[in-house]
């Protein structure tokens, strides 16, 4: 079978952009469309010349691809005027792009109700439109707005729409399912339908993800002849989302019969890079990762039932469908209540710790992870506190200080000005070999100057003054925080998780659980300093002594 | 054409629980049965009878069910030894459940790769586990694993393995895509096969969304015949998760082809419940719920785009492809402020605070509500602080003491025995109408000795001495607390839900927000007092002043 190419078109800063509480600014928007042209995007999509301020900023101030072929989208020619007249599309062209997207209604009923104009008018604003793109030199590409369900309502009115953006020289007519709600046999079919009309190498598909299908819905075009696909980073879009790139790229790039039959732009060392891409976005949106989204969350490649861990030592695709490394990703073990022996040893390997199969001390730490899962710790979200305790029970645990005592307190009252004011105080007293450290701190962000709580105040103090230690430990970062009062009534405990960070961008988690919620968040704290300690192979005063 | 009924069968607590993080209680799980049962599914899976204490505590105490059929999961008899004599299928079946679902393999390389037998034996192993269930006079359902792998290795074998499970006696052969890798034109060609030598009436499907096909998987193996469907709520499962059940559900009854062709358990009622038990499992797992969740998101129908909100305007119809309150949602058009103050005055009526539709101070409340939402207020599930807020606004605010100030401290020491104890202890001052009152708490509780910690000690504190308020508040109870952060860095606050209760029974929800941990606390713990009084009808001191 000769290999047909794919092209991909990202639209995640349009698009993705219409989605509630997302605001790309224009230095957002570059880093995004340098992070898509350097994994092999083939188009991306810029945003609306002209429809609000930052988007034409953006097209002013547009990045250096590399590679992609950078994009302004905007919408047919409005009637009663000619396309180089339309003052709207003329932002559109002005931003001087190699390639113009333009939305055009093809649904009938949307034609008369919502532009109220005939369905001839709106025939020949497509192909006007379309035309004078190409008679200023650019790739024109046409986005058949609600073409499903178009087609249900008129199969030969959403056609002879195509057929216009086809005459007047589209480079690509793009079917999008604009509600979302066209389920996969449906989209397979109606595209067949347009691919037997139009050569499926000017076919285009765009889904969104109101019924979870937007990937199932692109794979069913691609099967029926479509070769352009729009998608988002991480599905990023209104409503439900667009389809997910995240998801797609390394469906039709490691999986049958995709792989057999398609190039597209990316790269094997690209599809390693997805990862990050997905990750940048999340970045820049202040968002938390998806753990368990498909190939690039944390999870994705996380075995926590005992079988198959111990079939994955075994053999790694008896539970993985894709190696994790082809898509930057990684294999997680994690321990829990249902974990047995196979996964115990996996993690301590994880760990850099040896320890024979057959070893007793491994009974004594099964024992003692179930113990302590029971009380309330989770030691498959918190592998630095599990690392910490496997040292312990294995008798390779560093001691680098000892806490001695600490107190914080908390105040609510009126200042002199009549405000209600809170503040936090932390006083902590430790030992490292000997010597004796007292240190105090109060919480207050150096930003907004409020108090930021007893948690913080406690971090803050004992940081201040590690002695010999102090410098392994100074960019050391809280980077969250997660709080979950587990039981109720009298046996209720708190389980605070802590995510620690430091300069190499590398993160850990750790857990404290305690009636007492200021207390299991020391406890975490406690676990973070020694696990960055153990991090930077801090020299210990001594070994604990398991007891 | 005759309507068929499709079976639902939810697996959130088994195959849910495998989730990385995701550790429920027994209590967690007899809540979200009685979910599941009300919402109308056919069989709920609760776990894994003897595989760890949580799971067999929860089938000592099994919730009764109205209507699902309660099931236990297990794996096929071990070889060497009869069904009857396998002490974990005993557990098993000791469950006491209505149905077992048993999986086995059904893929050549892992008969002989994991578990080391012939392909005889792993076929008579199925066939006489479940005529072992059988003859207990239960349901029988054989989950077969790594199925659509093991029919493109062998499909014959993989087809004798179904075939030793029906002839066993099996109510169900479920087809399960244990890896997640498999796309939705290989399952629907696979489970075509299958319905060709095994009616579909005796068929299911269990899907992962490793590639993000769960659900298209779960509707191709649907179109191929199965008429049993697993899954769980919002998707929850090991790596990428389960089949979404709050996906299909919505899809199965509101879209074409499956409206008009299925029946399932869930009623029109019932779907509009849909989202209550999505929200519900994400308060159980303390997660904020997935705004962009197909249906039940509360983003799912929010219309961003100029173009899309005035089309929307004069038909929602344009922009979307189901009406969102079949699914028990709401449509959000940001800056439709009819919509809000809808909203607002049924959450009025709801509060027993009688407002006409067109006062002006309701548009004052509606600000107000959706300032300090973004701030993290969440009034949807504090009600009781919700109604404090509306009677500030509306000028019906009894005032009964005022706080003027409180300090409390956390200290943890080794004790003269050598003991690491913590101890915390509170001082509240307040002003019962002009009277001045000081108390103070440590936080001990009576049963365990143990420090209850800092939140504790206030209430103690604060409940300690109210002068002539006293009386009314001696059987208030605090029976639960929860704890989120919201947003990251610097700009992260902690918003905390208190529950209380007192000697009737009732339950009322408060809510505080602060960067302080503690101070978010307290404002929780006096809106409850607060409630308590007015609850009470106690007399107040006198309204107080909306400003």
């Amino acid at each position: 079978m000769t290999r047909e190419r794919l092209y991909l078109y990202d639209t995640t800063l349009r698009d993705g952009q219409q989605t509630q509480g997302v605001d790309f600014s224009a230095a957002d928007k570059v880093k995004i469309a340098r992070a898509l042209d350097a994994l092999g995007i083939d188009y991306i999509e810029g945003g609306w010349p002209g429809a609000n301020p930052t988007d034409s900023d953006f097209f002013r101030q547009a990045p250096k691809l590399k590679r992609a072929t950078f994009t302004a989208f905007g919408m047919t020619k409005r009637s009663g005027r000619s396309a180089a007249n339309d003052d709207v599309l003329a932002e559109v062209v002005n931003a001087g792009t190699g390639a113009v997207c333009l939305v055009g209604k093809t649904h009938d009923y949307h034609v008369e109700m919502a532009l109220g104009i005939s369905l001839d008018e709106n025939l020949a604003n497509i192909r006007e439109s379309v035309a004078h793109l190409v008679a200023q030199g650019r790739e024109a590409i046409f986005d058949a707005e609600h073409f499903f369900d178009g087609w249900k309502a008129n199969p030969d009115y959403a056609l002879a729409c195509l057929d216009a953006a086809m005459e007047g020289g589209a480079r690509w007519v793009v079917l999008c399912d604009t509600n979302g709600g066209t389920l996969p046999a449906d989209v397979g079919a109606i595209t067949a339908a347009v691919t037997a009309h139009i050569p499926g190498t000017h076919v285009g598909i765009h889904t969104h993800n109101d019924t979870e299908n937007a990937v199932a819905n692109t794979l069913a075009a691609v099967d029926a002849g479509a070769r352009q696909i729009q998608g988002t980073l991480n599905g990023l879009g209104e409503r439900c989302g667009n389809a997910n790139l995240c998801s797609i790229i390394p469906t039709l790039m490691l999986k049958s019969p995709y792989r057999e039959r398609f190039d597209i732009g990316v790269s094997e060392d690209g599809l390693k890079e997805l990862r990050r891409a997905s990750h940048l976005l999340d970045e820049v949106l202040n968002r938390q990762p998806d753990r368990h989204a498909p190939y690039v969350g944390a999870a994705a490649f996380a075995h926590k039932a005992g079988l198959h861990a111990s079939a994955i030592i075994k053999d790694p695709s008896t539970y993985e469908h894709v190696d994790p490394d082809m898509v930057g990703n990684q294999r997680v073990i994690p321990m829990s209540n249902q974990a047995g022996r196979s996964n115990l040893l996996r993690r301590l390997g994880d760990a850099g710790i040896e320890v024979d199969r057959d070893d007793p001390r491994l009974g004594h730490l099964l024992a003692a992870v179930k113990e302590r899962e029971d009380q309330g710790f989770a030691y498959d979200s918190a592998e630095a506190s599990f690392n910490l305790l496997a040292r312990r029970m294995l008798g390779c645990l560093p001691v680098f200080f000892e806490i001695d005592r600490y107190r914080v307190s908390i105040e609510r009252r009126y200042n002199a000005l009549g405000e209600r004011v809170t503040a936090s105080e932390a006083v902590v007293a430790v030992h490292v070999d000997g010597e004796r450290m007292i240190s105090a701190s109060e919480s207050i962000d150096p930003v907004t100057h409020q108090d930021q709580g007893p948690v913080n105040a406690l971090a803050l103090a004992l940081q201040k003054d590690l002695g010999r230690y102090q410098e392994y430990i100074d960019d050391l970062r809280l980077v969250d925080f997660k709080v979950r009062i587990i039981g109720a009534g009298t046996e209720a405990v708190t389980r605070v998780l802590l995510d620690s960070s430091d300069d190499t961008g590398e993160v850990w988690s750790t857990v404290g659980v305690s009636a007492n919620i200021v207390d299991a968040s020391f406890q975490a704290l406690e676990d973070a300093i020694v696990t960055k300690l153990i991090r930077m192979k801090a020299p210990a005063v001594r070994m604990a002594v398991h007891g």
